[in-house]
């Protein structure tokens, strides 16, 4: 077994490397503007203002209103809220939801609990390239459509939805519409503008920012219950001494990913990521998952026949390569991806899958190395599988 | 108007500075520890290693299982989930429940949620000494009490409640028992081998940890519902990406303030906070808010009779002196403290209230210049009181 050089880490989507100059400023505020944003006095007072800045910055960024952006403790928090205060709130109008099958684990497992309290779910199918159709969604809309849910880019085959048309079409029967925008924002525009969504979550850790920090996007005008009770903070609406360093942090990474330098190397990762594709498709029996145009520049998801996906993350991981095979939040299980499922992939291909997620650390020289080390690793893992064996046997 | 020299920070009830021997770990699992704890490759293992070293570390300082500690995003989360999910696994039970009058606003705004549901709630009384009395839980218990929810300690007069005898009241009906220990853990003993509560919250940043992280204790056999459904994370309890480099804070943090230093310091911060209470008291018209005894060690809450609480806090922030009228969490708000209502006080005399709250970082020295600096603007504000005059005047 070799020796693992440096390790190339491609599970972005999983989480990131915290950027330096943001853990510096996450510190500096810890030990110096440690203040409770309520308080009276100038320390407090010095700590308002780097969460009011925040918020300013996020907002200026995403096109929306300051008081439109409530800090939350993650992604899942903001699904768990936008869904369940939009349930708690409009439960009088009606009890139909509509959702997409491929959306992330806090959407899913928030709406089977709301299931249990007598709401109706629809999900709408993604097709073989992962993408829910406009049309599926007019057709679903009934009267007693209290909200839709669609996820704007997927975790795993990191196809990206048409969240505009979907958008106007919840709007148009009257529904509130709610995105996940957690693997999105930072990696594709969103433009609150625009989009006409009247939510929509993020989170900072997929850009570059600390884990349990995020946010929720709260369309003026909306209302919805909390999720969180207690003191005033957040315009009453999330209660919980706000964690200024993280909104700091999460301001610095929506500006760096949106705006910045992380911006301005989408193309370069695209191109890499594009180059991994090709080469790794040369590798007989396989097959990408999700859409080749309409997914996020850094997403790659593979499949490779007669392999075990999680003992190709294994032996990659024992040569240097981080990887993953589906989510992180799932990896736990041992079902197959309900993802990969839902784009009709047969259990044994989804299980032989390979997810890579490449960021702005990522260089087009590793791919070289990368495709090296999966082909080798594909190879002597088919080496030992008696299905492969009859296959090169012919029969 | 004199220029304040150095910061002396008396509102540690409303948040610490983070020990900078914390924020240098955060930085370095930011940066360095950064993965995913649900992953599969070995950077995700080493993150996942921190988390149960971290969950481990904390459950043998107060003395439980380490998977009875969920990790949450703080205080209110604590609360709401506790509380929130009791009730969603207890409704068919009954739907009572009984807390005190002096909540924290994360329990009381909680519970005022759960009414609008058709929940009943009795709020005890807390008597003069801010103390709730357990014959007083007794008898308030009936058969559709499903929970009891009372503070371990008050966030603004400090007071200390007998929560070992509360809890076993509470128990003997058979109704479970929820108490927020923000203020109490690190401060004063907590013990959950003796302690006999079935659910305890806890948050970082009141004991030198970031903003953001705090935990749930949930005795093993309780069974509550979710408050954030999602991955598979917390034993399927709490979903979202695990806040690792917050949780690693938490464990040294409880470490540091319940076990080590800071827990030493106690005794000292006890003088410290006795010397000041004594020097403030000789200020004529005032009186000591909450117990003198049964209160955290860092505690001293002084109504001072003929002025605004908040003039007196901003004339002592140009001062340099940082404090609080109450809790930092109502701060926005101009109605006088419930706490202060609770214990008897009447609207104006709840209005001029001081609260000073020390820890490990203050010092004997300061208590003169503390009692010089708020001696001399109690003075001056009592001079623009036409109250005061009649008084002085012996009207």
């Amino acid at each position: 077994m070799e020796q693992k050089k440096k390790t190339i880490y491609c599970d972005n989507a999983a989480t990131t490397r915290v950027l330096p100059e943001i853990a510096a400023e996450v510190t500096e505020i810890l030990t110096s503007s440690y203040g409770n944003p309520s308080g009276l006095h100038s320390v407090s007072r010095e700590a308002k203002e780097i969460l009011a800045s925040s918020r300013k910055r996020i907002a200026d960024v995403l096109g929306c209103e300051a008081n439109e952006i409530y800090f939350t403790g993650g992604g899942s928090e903001g699904d768990n809220w936008a869904i369940k205060g939009a349930c708690e709130a409009l439960s009088k109008k009606g009890k139909h939801i509509i959702t997409s099958k491929i959306e992330h684990p806090a959407v899913l497992n928030t709406l089977k609990a709301l299931k249990k309290q007598g709401f109706e779910i629809t999900y709408l199918d993604v097709y073989e390239n992962g993408i829910v159709r406009v049309e599926d969604l007019e057709n679903a809309m009934r009267d007693d459509t209290i909200l839709v849910c669609i996820m704007m880019a997927n975790n795993e085959i990191g196809t990206v939805q048409p969240i505009k048309e979907l958008a106007a079409a919840a709007k148009k029967r009257g529904a509130l519409f709610f995105t996940d925008a957690v693997q999105a924002v930072g990696h594709i525009d969103v433009d609150l503008r625009d989009l006409g969504v009247d939510m929509l979550s993020f989170s900072g850790h997929k850009i570059h920012a600390p884990k349990g920090i995020g946010a929720l996007y709260i369309k003026n005008g909306t209302r919805i219950g909390n999720l969180i009770d207690g003191g005033g903070q957040e315009r009453k609406k999330r209660g919980g001494t706000e964690n200024v360093a993280g909104a700091a942090a999460l301001a610095r990474a929506v500006e760096y990913m949106c705006a910045g330098e992380g911006k301005a190397k989408r193309e370069e990762i695209l191109n890499i990521r594009n180059t991994l594709i090709d080469k790794l498709l040369s590798i007989p029996y396989t097959r990408l998952n999700g859409d080749r145009e309409k997914r996020l520049p850094g997403n790659l998801n593979i499949s490779f026949e007669f392999i075990e996906g999680e003992s190709l993350i294994m032996w990659l991981d024992i040569m240097g390569v981080c990887a993953s095979t589906g989510s992180a939040c799932s990896t736990a299980s041992l079902d197959p991806s309900h993802v990969l499922l839902a784009i009709g992939l047969p259990h044994e291909i989804a299980h032989g899958s390979l997810r890579l997620t490449l960021d702005v650390e990522n260089t087009m020289e590793q791919t070289e190395e990368i495709y090296a080390i999966v082909k080798n690793a594909v190879e002597r893992l088919r080496m030992m599988s008696p299905l492969y064996e009859k296959v090169l046997k012919g029969e």
